[in-house]
């Protein structure tokens, strides 16, 4: 099989480079790039060099080359492949944030400041977060328009944290706390162009937020998981906060859940963990930590885990979960991987059988 | 004036001596160290070559010397030395918890697992955070029983950051949410002693939450000064998480604070942040951000500032505050300074002019 | 097959077992640890979390049930378990210093203060760096005696940037200046036990050196690689300067190396870049950067490769090369399991296909 | 007084203003900027909030309002500015190179592209290095025409760690060995502007050269004053690596010096530690470590320290010395700082009394 990447040149499309260079199904790759067309992969990311030195060509060229079409360019510049793609019944899994909305295009041109090109792309297209869509992510393979949003990096790791929660109604409703979502990733997460905030001088050895206030484009995108996962009509109300920490790569969510009534008052910290526990028992990338172990971002670097840590509060009132993920790996190309194995069947774990870097 | 530090090896205690080796009214400096008594200060921090190379003596000959002492020892074990300087009539300024419980030695047993010795030293010892108590701790001066407890790193950045909105009423009551502190520390807050979580490998490139779920000791430190600001008969109850993240120094606390209905429905960020500019008028170590700002730690370091930025979420039911100390200065040693300062009558600031360094 | 690691949870024990796991020939593991015995290695290290829960027993027992033993105890005390694996027939690839001199017990006793307890078996055993030793090391699969010195990390660096100049004639004899490797390493080349030098507040925002002046232990095992590639008779002199860098993993090595006369005049610094990229033309992982690039840690990191960059100085009298590697992978494990795979004839970069990490 | 910088909003500037803004006998600043005119300086570095708000004009109105002028623009364009400054008697301290080559305006050229402007204005110019130039220095307060090239950061570290063993005949001349300097430097030496060698993804967690093969334009700067402080008519020749390390401050210089035969074998390392001792006994800034202590970088952060450890090859033939700097304090604004001290006859270590940040 022949994987295309399109944008193969910013970080997560050269992350999706490296993982299906290993990827025991792909047998080849053809890459684009606006930036770098004409060059090498090699000549741009000097790591490939000896292992993959393929030519950087036209968006185009991919499309109608690739047998699976991974998009990795910006924001609101995906559409015009993706329906080339469905025109030629391949795949399409777009990194950006094009895709993560479906049919919900008030959301998206809301927050991204542009309506749809073309609708209908939208109808059938599915999130990619497969433990919340794995199903539908499986089925969109005999439909011939197989387009799959893939999720951002902060909302993959708050939606697995949240999920058990809501799923098994541990959240309270209505009138009480709101969920907050505390997190904070590695620099890489802000892209290869090279920006002040990211000027290393101005950003190591130092901690801050960002886009303080629910005004990150990751805020819609969780409230859209979440009430996905709610009971119907009771959505929760989120409230996200990133931060920028002094690390290449990894994201950590620290998340605050108002338990119900009911859960604070007749279970504790065991019957909660049971509830995660179970939860993702069958989940090949979530792990929910043993109680009494915290999740930490070097535990999954340079994996396709989601580590996920289950603490009670000593009021007994409000749950504390703490996800972390690697933003390039799960937050990014290796889940785009995980959702090319489901859309052909591969085994789901398929060239993402990397055991994280231990230190 | 001569000053004393008991425990001057440490890191709260070497950036004491760092920070009054410059101070314009103190002459001199006595120090004492149990690790590397007969040592030179030099010797064991080479980086004051040239500077100071002050022996390192025993705590009872500190005592016995100084004009003012502050301790920089573990906790549990400077009582006797506050007897003695009270016996002496020399203020005693502890950077151990021993004293920033005031009376309630039922909740410092709880958290630190042993009594008073000599529970008569608490009653008259003031709680050193000089934005709550400024007048207290000058008070102090002529009793001749001054024994201050200057705050925890984290009690620091959290209570400066939330004063505001409890005296000013803002905090909702019964019933709603609690306030949520989610802070990360840099390593030199786990001090000298090497120790897993503190070895590079384990930490740097990671970021890590610990004692989640209202376990660290600094809970009940900053339950108790957030009671102290609110209105009696209604503390708030605060969820504290702390995190470790790959710096030297800095904390950055991003606090979620439930409105009150009042100033959910009748009032914007605008009005909000004019309370905490109000509030913060006069005082010479804290900033409050400009609108649209926001706290970063690199802001701070090397200085005894705390900067402390305000936010409101979407909803306009959460106010999100975020305070940014130097952990070592304004939340250790530089407020333990600033104590003195207090104490001697001195300018305030005198000895604490230090401008951060920008990068 | 099933391999063998004795020390499995230092450093390097641990990384081989993450090696290990994904290594194609490699069925089983059995491991042991003196520190963590009766505990499991996914307890030790939280990231083999679902990946490996292997328990931790006796380095006996490890050698009784092992096709293939890897010792990763510190210096010193791994004859005893070299001369049981000799007796049972099985490999013994030891990552500890007590095989790296082979017959010449003189220098090895000077420098780690230790007589050879069964000389006997050094007299057989291998230096295992297959770009010096490969078929030596094949040969050895035959003898019913195998035992490989795998390289100590700086020496793996300095030599392969160093052996195309001393075996090509390049190098300045007599009389001329030494070859001077200075080198810069990540903190995880200290090991796992907390020590002050790899606290993070003590190492990390700084770089220093330390062993200044041909004190460390890894110049004897340079000078003799070094001896081993000259001609007879002339063994250049080395000086090696290691420090210590604030990253995880990573040995950057400055080689200055005083060029012969001939070379001098009558060549410059492409016909060097050939000689390079000749030598080491059919290696698997020695990567010899095109000319104008530079070597950079974090080209190779989580990677086998060592990447060699060739440089000549304005005045055309001293090469400068650079080489880099990842001190835990190409620098102890990863060259480890190289030297498996060629003492049991696999494909010699099985389990080694790992492409750097790009950021 | 008043101190004018000009560039103020580049790195070297904003440590000036820093520096200056608690200068003792500084009594007012005046600054510009091309990039943020019409700002004010805590505008652009938040960290001068509540200290320094001073607006940023034009560098002409600097000019003409300060008593001292302190230029930090980029190497090219600070002549008219230093002519200006000569016609109203005021004297110019430039941090540009513009200065630094005194008459020889051949090696400017040759390494910078481009030609003196005013070439009467470099005759009277002193190199601002006062370790080697104070007396010079000095005596420019009189000559109306006062103009520093004060020294870049690597030639400050370089210069100083080398200059006792050329003046008192320690190196080997001829034929033998060149000097080594092999260098490390933190991130904020290259400046404020974003790039993606100084993207905190691509330099976090990794060490490499750069300018390899002496190609970088501190080679000519550092060959200059070494030909200053040798016996006339014997340059040695020197080889400069520079390497960028992951920290944001500090310069650590490792320097090969190949001894004189009479050195090598009369003397050891205890008679050269002696002669370096010896030579900077009455230095304010240079500290020589006492024997077997090791220059770090983190032992002068923050301060205008120059650390020498000094130390000798096993061979006895060469020496190593390895000096530390901070890069923007005695690398840059601080040196710059010391040198005005000099010119208005302040005592030298005015405004320059920062300990070191110990951690």
């Amino acid at each position: 099989m022949r994987a295309g990447v399109i944008g193969a040149t910013g970080y997560a499309g050269a992350e999706l480079v490296r993982l299906l260079a290993s990827h025991p199904n792909v047998d080849d790759l053809v890459l684009s790039s606006v930036s770098f067309e004409g060059e090498n992969i090699d000549g741009v990311y000097p790591g490939f060099l000896g292992r993959i030195s393929l030519p950087l060509g036209k968006a185009d060229d991919v499309v109608a080359a690739a047998d699976v079409v991974f998009s990795a360019l910006p924001h609101g510049v995906g559409e015009p492949h993706a329906r080339d793609c469905v025109g030629r019944g391949v795949p399409f899994i777009d990194l950006s944030a094009d895709f993560r909305f479906g049919d919900d295009e008030a959301t998206f041109s809301a927050w991204y400041g542009k309506p749809y090109l073309y609708p209908e792309l939208h109808e059938h297209s599915v999130y990619g977060l497969p433990e919340m869509n794995r199903d539908r992510i499986r089925r969109l393979a005999g439909s011939g328009k197989a387009i799959v949003g893939n999720p951002g990096c902060y909302p993959t790791g708050a939606a697995i944290g949240i999920f058990p929660a809501l799923a098994k109604g541990l959240v309270a409703k209505d009138g009480g706390a709101p969920i907050i979502v505390d997190a904070a990733s590695g620099t890489s997460g802000g892209g290869r162009e090279p920006a002040r905030s990211f000027h290393h001088p101005e950003c190591a050895d130092s901690v801050s937020p960002y886009k303080v206030g629910g005004t990150h484009r990751h805020t819609p995108e969780i409230a859209r998981s979440l009430a996905a996962m709610a009971a119907p009509g009771s959505p929760p109300h989120v409230i996200f906060t990133p931060h920028l920490a002094p690390m290449n790569r990894g994201i950590l969510s620290t998340i605050y859940i108002p338990l119900s009534a009911s859960w604070e008052t007749g279970e504790g910290a065991a019957a909660i963990h049971a509830v995660y526990a179970d939860f993702y028992r069958d989940e090949p990338f979530v792990r929910v930590l043993p109680p009494g172990a915290v999740s930490a971002t070097n535990r999954v670097r340079n994996s396709n885990y989601c580590d996920v840590s289950v603490h009670l509060d000593r009021s007994g009132r409000t749950l504390i979960v703490v996800s972390a993920i690697d933003n390039m790996v799960k937050g990014a190309a290796g889940q785009a991987v995980q959702n090319m194995n489901l859309l052909f069947g591969f085994d789901e774990s398929a060239g993402l059988g990397m055991i994280p870097l231990l230190f």
